[in-house]
């Protein structure tokens, strides 16, 4: 594959993830009746198995990171060219725009949109930590062909079991930036969940050494 | 496999996957009380259950397409000898016919409907194309053994994400339309879907065109 | 296996699967404060993932049918020698009545009780007919490790698509009779049913048949 | 892999189990509005989602127990090394307690908490028999690979069809003692469910024995 067609399959990928995770939650919403938990549900079984199919597809193509934090653990290991970071992370946030103005052009929502929903405390921050090294762990640790099923159940269990619902990736976070909807975040608290999740991932990539074989 | 064992193949399969869309909303509906969320969840899940298994049980026999737009793809890629396409599509048009009439008949409803449900917009046209160009990439790029997960979880993720609910489809589009039940769609909202569906089909195959392997 | 091994494995299984029909409708019916679909969702999922974990757990040993009808197909078709054929079904009809019975004594019910929900008409039994059909033509299609999901989901689907929730299966309807709970069936409504779903059970064989591959 | 990185994964796998668990009911509750059936249908969902993927990751590493009832029977047919028996059980039940914590402070909640919820009674008690025993039972047939698929879909079920929600676990028991939330269990009825586990866990054993493939 050339890095232009990595670079598409990396840009196709975050937005059609970005637009599901949007999309998914306005839908949950407009049909949920005010029921916070089955609009959560729906959008967490939406994101399930949209992760599952995108990351299978295009993994073959771009390795199907859609996530700044996966692509630069990734070229620090070297299973990265590190030529190759900076339009991975320009095509996934790229990418993560267009998905969440594809969501808002199919719901027939003002396109240009910023979120108003604040997110942000220690125990917010916590979560998003641990629903990255999490993340990391179980890519860095998939054998082939396993990621896609390993990372849509930990984010599935993540959805619910971290109190930030697991965003647990820089370019969505910055995607969902742009909704004013269910899934959206205020820019002021996107700072802090990066930063969460850069920290996160780091603690995934030292746990993913200590648990490593040893040559005898 | 002879043609006409092919065919049957197609009708039958086409049919059962009308009836799971259209009579798993009804019994959502039925049971959901006015939860239209509910009753969305459930639909979701037969039809993520059943679009597996019914592809994975007459893949072997007709490639288990149950979809004009997938065969219309897969003869203009040589894949599906050109002289099967009518008979293929012939049989998907009937079985989604028979299917909504078996769904009716199971529910004790009267068997010939017409659905009174409007669904258009260019929202509605734009998730449509999303949903068809998604299932279209997803099949061109499954391996073996691979496409019945795969649709299966698309389709399942649209159902949310895209503001239709996911057709995809011409020939359950063509069933649903004899149903005035949750699932139905009117007939005067029929060509903007299926119009939408093939341009959606297009792009999924100049998607794949775009992103295939290179000989170096 | 001997053939008491296999007997044991079939009671046990049987049991299992009843208890878990019945014991998740009690559990849905108990907490979903009225609301059928949810509990009939839930009632679904714990049946979609029992019957996966008890087929792929029983089937080296058995052969996991769990159902007379599949075990007379079986018979018929000579997969299962005659003489097991009896016993076989003596351990399913055991089995099921011994899984509603402790799916009473784990909800603190009384254990003998007996259902006095009708079941019946034209629809209903159409419904038991092609949920039955598509079963057994599920079954007979599988590839070796393939039926666990494919009967998982195809119940799983028709729980919702069917209109009588898809007993298919004689020895679970003959258990559900002894259950006046969420998942129960009158003894009255019991001879409609089990002969629907042989009928059905006939013509997926018949159409197995037709769809088989013909030597050249 | 040695024996202090085995207990680590234990360790990290069990207190990562436990904050799903918990974390998932907290969140369940808190947006369920008071339906019980919505929380639950959440919390079993991120649960099985969790479980699945915690044991595939970490089993390759430890054999993913999390539970000591597993571990004391892997020791008991010599699949665990028995001084790593005393280590094991250690490490699972200080991740139980981490993860009550872990899951406390993603909510902002107290992180010293102890569960006021009287769980006992012969119905649950069975209950709790019933999930274990099917577990060892599951586990010790599961061929390589497969443990991660079944167990989760056992313990998916047992959330619904046996009348306690499947603890099934000693070391999750032990930490759910810590959380004063929707999954917790009051310390009175701890001793009352390990009981019912153990003896669970030899019932399936036996099975296990009963059904094995003799030498002809």
């Amino acid at each position: 594959m050339t890095l232009a067609q990595r670079s598409i399959a990396e840009f196709v990928g975050t937005a059609l993830l970005v637009a599901v995770v949007i999309g998914s939650g306005i839908m949950g919403q407009q049909l949920a009746a005010g029921n916070v938990a089955i609009a959560l549900l729906a959008n967490t079984l939406a994101t399930v198995a949209g992760l599952f199919v995108l990351i299978e597809v295009f993994g073959p193509i771009s390795g199907a990171h859609f996530n700044p934090a996966v692509s630069a653990v990734m070229a620090w290991r070297g299973n990265l060219p590190r030529r190759a970071l900076a339009p991975y992370v320009a095509a996934q946030l790229g990418g993560a725009l267009a998905g969440a103005w594809l969501a808002h052009a199919m719901f027939a929502l003002p396109i240009v949109q910023i979120s108003a929903k604040l997110r942000s405390g220690d125990g917010q921050w916590l979560a998003e930590g641990v629903a990255t090294a999490g993340l990391i762990f179980a890519i860095l640790r998939a054998p082939a062909g396993r990621a896609a099923a390993w990372v849509a159940a930990w984010i599935g269990a993540a959805y619910w079991f971290t109190a930030s619902t697991s965003f647990a990736n820089p370019a969505v976070t910055f995607g969902r930036m742009w909704s004013d909807s269910f899934a959206g975040i205020a820019p002021a608290s996107v700072p802090g969940f990066v930063l969460a999740q850069c920290a996160g991932a780091l603690v995934g990539a030292v746990l993913h050494r200590t648990l490593a074989a040893r040559p005898g």
